[in-house]
């Protein structure tokens, strides 16, 4: 496969606004979007930050992933997305190397990206996501 | 304060040697270094993925941050760290609006940076690094 940088870190935060006001306030980063992803129960924002994202997740269900994954461990670091160049091929390349998949194929994510976990059992404890265009 | 880019991600592993060969195998990207931090206790193994590093880090003592952070939390993503121009300065301006600092003045990192951290009780969660040439 080819990664060829990291897309965007994953935050899981209890609270966007305040999550928000610190990330532009203290950081001096500017949040771009806000966005709802229905099918992973999220509210997301991003922020630019050179090459990479800063996406704050916060749960739109507390027994979606983002609620659950908070009620377990609390709020904080949650995913690590890499840009690849074909997301069905890297899923496809990982699960041939051994990996276990959370998605066999890829599916739609935030900004219009097709998307892909590979599960953190198999990552060494780092829920870590592909991430393509379409 | 001045964040350029995401200098690097902090993934806690319980086994360098392990977790190195799924980063190089599977993701297909190459360790450039290895380096012990006498300070933090750690074991460090880098990976450039365009403008950020993957940084692993393998405790050398059971007492140290990342030992207890794995005793505690499992291994995973441990810190995201923002480049940013002056890390003293940077610390100082969030304190100045009410950040919790682990470090109010910088301190010696990998790779000869200088780094601080502020309190993830203050971030929502997230261990936040600054990161700065000297």
């Amino acid at each position: 496969m080819n990664i060829t940088h990291i897309e965007h870190i994953g935050i899981a935060v209890e609270n966007m606004e305040e999550a928000i006001a610190y990330y532009e306030n203290v950081l001096g980063l500017t949040c771009y979007a806000i966005e709802e992803v229905a099918d992973q129960k999220v509210k997301t924002a991003f922020f630019q930050v050179g090459q990479t994202k800063v996406e704050l997740l916060e749960t739109t269900d507390p027994d979606g992933p983002i609620g659950k994954f908070i009620a377990n461990r609390g709020p904080g670091l949650h995913h690590i997305a890499f840009a690849v160049d074909g997301v069905a091929d890297s899923l496809q390349q990982a699960e041939d190397k051994g990996i276990r998949l959370i998605d066999k194929t890829p599916r739609p994510g935030a900004e219009n990206l097709r998307i892909g976990f590979l599960h953190p059992k198999s990552t060494f404890g780092a829920l870590t996501e592909f991430c393509g265009k379409k």
